[in-house]
């Protein structure tokens, strides 16, 4: 009993503080993000802006510049010294950076992070044993992803399945839970907004299942592209440009070459407005989801920050409407199924995904996201964006 | 690929016969539960026809009285000869019987025995590998629950979810979800009908948690009640009468003299109607949910044959229904949220329980059927209406 009131206790200071932090987070994010969208002329300064993150990373953050694999590797092997308070700012700033000069990428991880340092401070502050850190980094991870996303059931699960690929263990359900609760209240309170998406058209499963099946496979490879492009673009390009500074430099060069031969925006910071035009009929070209996948692959593998999981819902829902163009069903619907499965794929988090599917988008689409979802997961295989998880139950 | 086209093949085929046999079961326990409602004197043939069932089973069935404990016990050791087929026609006949007399009792054991059995029947035709056993129980289980239920996300994750206490795997994810998908297909192709629930409130989360706190710790404390008190009457009674024959008659004649006494058939069979008045405002008497738990593990103790999860529905609802008087709340919002939470605490399966509610009832209800169903699992402990579950992880 005393054990339930401590944890609670826990969970709801942990769950206040990483909800704190992700409204500001998001509050400024979306100031940063107008930022850049109104200034042309911010694009041209990514390359100085990725010099900037690696240089701050390099003189203050060589321990936590491993971000989500460091939290990931701290439930494996928990250590009250494994998750310094210094990643908050860090990630947060790192990110809102990136942002600002247009680089693609996410906002998950910036949230995990801040949510798991703080949980770990806070953790620390409480003189936790050994046996319960877990426990606390469990929690701040929930009330991060929650709290960005505002998704307090898929963060609760996120947090528990995301340790190890095929297997899910219940050892944190109610305190997680609690934290995921009040870090999205706390972000709903101070009138925080998330995006919304609505799909109208739900058929019958059984009118297309073969199409759900197909365009499940396809966004498995997707998951798998992704993560195979953004560990290539890692590995090329220390090989080639050791110095941390110059390849965020000479990436972000990259990155601003890119847009102004593609000649649109759509493509740099989180990509909302394409994310929303996914969900109408040819709203996007069919190629626009690898065009995120590229230059997403491309920012944070040379060293931007933020998340993958918001460029997963982009490309997902852009590859969506493109099958949904060549199969002649509604867009909507396949960019919903595609936003959740191929983030489930990459991330190898199907259960966490399809709760999440059911919050954003209602029950109407369960049984075809639960079908698109296990599809991709089971097509994408032993690989995925978070190298620290492992292998609890092989996928077949 | 040739694995996943036998898999795939083997699912569709096991989901048929789950399917088909789960459509027989349905009818014609609807037909079985019209003779007893329309046929006052039938109750007086309940010790009778609980000598019956108990005779079939010492004659045929002492392989199979196990029911779902031998299969779960099958998932954990497996073996080709583990589950025989006469498992299907015993328990049909039995829980028929059961509630042609009027016993209080469900379904979900039947038709998982009887798909669990099927599937291992066309595993033994296939000539399957010890390593694949496992695999095709699992498939018999999503099918028969998906089916009876009308609800695959749920029998899809219940299958893998019941093996063992705090932990899922995902060994079977897809192969489950397609004889889910297919046996819950079948019953709908032949327009066997399943129960509809409506809930119409369902308030803000942030203003009702305390009370879903509390009510979620009641929730659980029934499913430990339930467990213990199932638990007890199959222990005295066969300590006290050793012969299962007259055991089941002296149960029965216990039955009939209790619904006689109570002077209403309310709490005799599956409870259809009382589930159905327990979502409407003060549509159930207050202490009904002691009264259908205390009829159901004396019928389920003493021998006669059906389900747990049904009457675990009804107890849920109906102890909602009375929090709901209790707190000053909408009985329809407490009624769905006992229903799930009840049964997730005594199947200790609260991710497919979730689920399942999500399928009933919306999306909406999902916070709220979050915290009370993880509550109420946390506060059951463990102990639940399956002995063969194993500790995969300790809750706390």
């Amino acid at each position: 009993m005393r054990q339930i009131g401590r944890w609670t206790g826990l969970a709801v200071i942990i769950g206040l503080a990483a909800g704190l932090a992700s409204a500001f987070f998001l509050v400024s994010l979306a100031w940063v993000t107008s930022l850049q969208t109104n200034n042309w002329w911010l694009l041209l300064s990514l390359p100085l802006l990725g010099g900037l993150v690696a240089w701050l990373y390099q003189r203050f953050g060589t321990n936590v510049a491993a971000g989500n694999n460091l939290i990931i590797e701290q439930l494996h092997n928990p250590d009250s010294a494994g998750i310094p308070l210094r990643m908050a700012p860090l990630v947060l700033l790192g990110t809102l950076l990136t942002h600002l000069g247009g680089g693609s990428a996410g906002r998950e991880g910036t949230a995990v992070q801040m949510g798991a340092s703080l949980a770990a401070r806070i953790g620390r502050w409480w003189r936790l044993p050994q046996a319960e850190w877990r426990l606390v980094v469990m929690m701040g991870i929930s009330a991060g992803f929650s709290s960005v996303f505002g998704t307090p059931i898929a963060g609760t699960i996120f947090a528990m399945e995301v340790l190890a690929f095929g297997v899910l263990r219940y050892e944190a359900l109610l305190p997680c839970l609690v934290a995921a609760l009040v870090g999205d209240g706390v972000v709903r309170w101070l009138n925080v907004a998330h995006s919304h998406y609505h799909v109208a058209s739900v058929p019958d499963l059984s009118m297309i299942w073969a199409i759900l099946v197909v365009a499940g496979i396809c966004f498995g490879l997707a998951s798998s592209a992704f993560a195979i492009w953004t560990e290539l673009v890692q590995t090329w390009s220390r090989r080639w440009l050791p110095n941390p500074i110059l390849r965020a430099v000479v990436g972000g060069g990259l990155i601003v070459m890119i847009s102004f031969l593609l000649n649109t925006r759509d493509y740099n910071g989180l990509s909302l407005p394409l994310l929303a035009r996914a969900f109408e009929p040819q709203g996007v070209v069919p190629w626009a989801f690898a065009l995120k996948l590229l230059l997403t692959g491309l920012t944070l593998g040379v060293g931007f920050k933020g998340g993958e999981v918001t460029p997963l819902f982009v490309i997902g829902a852009t590859l969506g409407s493109t099958l949904a163009q060549l199969f002649g069903v509604p867009a909507d619907l396949l960019a919903a199924l595609g936003f959740i499965a191929v983030f489930a794929g990459a991330a190898n988090t199907p259960i966490a995904c399809v709760l999440m599917g059911v919050e954003l988008f209602g029950s109407t689409l369960l049984g075809p996201l639960m079908l698109t979802t296990c599809i991709a997961y089971s097509v994408s295989g032993h690989r995925g964006i978070y190298a620290a998880q492992r292998v609890g139950w092989a996928k077949r």
